[in-house]
């Protein structure tokens, strides 16, 4: 943060001039030079951006202001969002394994495949598993009897019903979000269900490779180029029972990567963090690291880093864990760190430590850091030594961390340029889809009025500055993606308004 | 802001300690010093804090979280708050004329004065008048014919429905706000609808000094030593008809303040900020500015200087009116400013550089200043020229800029000891009372867990620093409230948990 006082030597509108102007360049990407064709698409977009803001001003109805499930279908009216859509983004760097594709496939196509079973938990969640020729064994703690789906299917009333009841199940949307979800408690509880519920799903090998496969299909066609994804790397199944361990999975994301990338020159590819979660103990936790740093040595390619995923204020804090999370270091093994921290609104409480552990710890990049302003020396460790947030509005709005946008901490941080990416965290659940809604809420809240096409582009830049690709591909992606943005600036060039 | 980096020759736990204790410090409040007595009373509050937020997160229900008229009842059952009514809070800076005292008088009392006119609005709204012995000309726009209240009551089946329905219009409460105000438009207008149904009560010259005399004493016992009231002085009325100027009004605030102080010796006085309303052109603005100055000549001792009031988003930026404001500047006199500035959450807008021109104008404190942490150059003049923001709360809160108050953008201020004071605003309006309230929401949602003794000695402290008295009479003001300062902590030591 510069600091700098009013300087009286010149004439005061002049001094005023001087003060927005540093303001202005202070933000993300204040002090990006444009080229005449960026100017122009420049001006479009900022055209766009003043009408809808004014017209919300005026009807009192800004989607950023809103809950994003009231919010979404009137982003889809905006043209704004239509040109963000367009714009390609570089990577998405904070996302995890089972939240990144529209769960109407896991509906309409996965639970119509043969051989699905489901059972039902006393609260009233859902199980699944596919086996054949034997039902799926055990049955799974807490649950019913196993149900062949396709009989189940059979004996129902209205099959679209219950169709529509799964999709509901799939996803954290529903029509009074304040009211259904009366709190934080109760929201996250929702949330990791519906992990629960998809587990038995996606972890069937085939889906497992098909669902990863659309995923990055669905992000492709959001124009993202690059995708680094915390996975749990929980066990994948065969229909007889045969259970695949975490190297087989990696190594699967890792040819499905590939061949997508393959089959599209203009992606780049896909990075994995491998997550545990917040609440084990550390004895649990070492063994992950260990099995983290087996798979780095095994899988250098894909294998990005380690992280602990859940909600944080009911998990254990980073410092309690850090006889596990130190022994990398002690080995003098290089394991990359990308922790979520201070996902809370607990200011001051234990595990709003986890922003000063997680750099202490020597992260590489913070998962929504959405404590970080509150946190002044964490802030500067985070600025001096570069560390960007990965800010995950959508995710922190469903969750109920903050619920007007515009009041979104990263707020003060874009408006001095800190280091930060944006990113889904879990589009699917949330209603959402790839990169783009985020982008929205960025551009039109968080970013404030002012943001413009220079935000855009360092953002997009961040998003490949700030993966774990290794300098040489940093270079590749950037050349895929400029010619990308050249593209796409010519075409925003030619918006009518 | 402290510019540090992560000191590696320190052990790990050693470098976390300092940079645990280095947030710490920064903190408001961070650096003071406590007596054995102070540290004593500390214990105490800390340990009642923490009760009641452990509490809070065990039932997901904290008070700072939830809209104000659902959690009033909740903080009023709180012991720290119980503590806070004790404290000595220095001064309330930031006030206005008519939203200091609980309604209850004006409707229990003053509307049973005899010769109590009242008329009704097409929109629903009502206005006062007392006259005899004719009845108040002329008849008011855009209103019914003058009804005199005590006929009117004569006439009605419940005169307890009547008066409980004129508490309903003389402030924002009632049970479900979300809903009733629908947006920041609506109540902003029923906010200043308020202000014109009481108009008529208040400017009744003898209401007009009980008003103010109460409203010191509602503030005095809650333990506040000294007010700056920011003042329309608008004509107040006697029964006859007859009307005073300006000089009368804020020579009548400084006789009943002078009495008030000395039947109270602890109690230290008032200074006035006259004030106008920021929809008024730079013409009329330019007047007021010239009668802002001749009142500082002949009231020097009450007359602090000068403010705009009025919802900043639909007003005139300052930079609209800079002819009017930067007279006095260039007549050499010196009229201070107390600008309401950044009170939005439009960031980006011409309004929202409200904040920067307010310093520009240099202004002596920022009303508000709920953008200041989105604006670099403006949060580091703050800073430098150590120019404190008055944070309301409790305002911001009821005036929909912010809903879950540990979310207020003044958090991350308060965590890197940024120049503030604390205060209500207009407390009668939002259903609160004296400054107890606002000391609850900051030291228990915006100051987080940490904020402590510490933070509550610095605030009030700061209020006295930051107020328009002069060094001597700080002084003296800093004395009578170290006494009762000792007296609270004493006091406070003495809690049994
Ligand atoms: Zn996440
Ligand atoms: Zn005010």
């Amino acid at each position: 943060i510069v600091v700098s006082s009013l300087c009286l030597a010149l004439p005061l509108d002049d001094e005023r001039e001087v003060l927005i102007r540093k303001e202005e360049m202070l933000q993300i990407g204040g002090e990006l030079l444009l080229t005449e064709q960026e100017e122009l698409a420049n001006e479009k977009l900022k055209a766009l951006k003043k009408v809808e803001i004014n017209e919300a001003m005026k009807k009192n109805q800004f989607p950023p202001s809103m809950h994003f499930f009231r919010a979404k279908k009137l982003i889809e009216e905006s043209k704004v969002f239509h040109v963000l859509k367009k714009m390609p983004k570089g990577a998405a760097l904070h996302l995890h394994d089972f939240g990144i594709l529209s769960v109407d496939w896991l509906v309409r196509n996965v639970t119509y495949r043969p051989h699905c079973h489901l059972c039902f938990t006393p609260s009233g969640n859902l199980k699944f598993r596919f086996a054949d020729p034997a039902p799926p064994t055990p049955k799974p703690e807490d649950c019913s009897e196993w149900i062949l789906l396709e009989k189940y299917r059979r004996q129902l009333q209205n099959v679209t019903e219950f169709d529509n009841s799964l999709l509901q199940n799939f996803t954290l949307v529903l029509e009074n979000p304040e009211r259904a979800y009366s709190d934080q408690a109760v929201i996250w509880t929702r949330f990791e269900n519906i992990f629960i519920t998809v587990d038995g799903l996606v972890h069937y090998a085939p889906v497992f490779r098909e669902y990863f496969a659309r995923g990055l299909q669905e992000f492709y066609e959001d124009n993202v180029q690059y995708l680094e994804l915390r996975a749990t790397l929980y066990p994948v199944y065969e229909l007889n029972g045969q259970t695949y361990d975490q190297e087989w999975s990696l190594k699967t994301y890792q040819e499905v990567a590939q061949k997508f990338a393959r089959d599209h020159p203009d992606f780049i590819g896909v990075k994995i963090i491998y997550s545990d979660h917040r609440m084990k103990d550390v004895s649990h936790i070492a063994k992950s690291v260990q099995t983290a740093m087996n798979l780095k040595v095994k899988f250098p390619e894909i294998m990005a880093g380690f992280d602990l995923v859940g909600q944080e204020d009911k998990g254990h804090s980073l410092w309690q864990l850090k006889e596990a999370l130190l022994f990398p270091a002690t080995q003098g093994f290089d394991l990359p760190y990308f922790f979520h921290a201070g996902e809370t609104d607990w200011q001051g409480t234990p595990i709003d430590e986890n922003i000063l552990d997680a750099l202490i710890l020597n992260t590489t990049r913070i998962g929504h850091g959405f404590a970080l302003s509150r946190h002044p020396m964490a802030r500067n460790i985070s600025w001096n030594r570069d560390i960007p947030i990965e800010v995950c509005p959508i995710s922190n709005q469903v969750l109920q961390l903050v619920s007007d946008l515009r009041n979104h901490p990263a707020a003060s941080l874009m408006a001095s340029g800190h280091p930060m990416v944006v990113s889904s965290d879990d589009p699917s659940v949330f209603g959402a889809k790839g990169l783009s809604y985020d982008f929205y809420e960025v551009f039109m809240a968080i970013g404030g009025m002012k943001a413009d096409l220079r935000t855009l582009k360092q953002l997009a830049l961040n998003s490949i500055k700030y993966s774990s690709l290794s300098a040489d591909k940093k270079k590749t992606t950037e050349e895929v993606w400029q010619k990308k943005w050249d593209k796409f600036v010519e075409l925003a060039g030619q918006i009518k308004l």
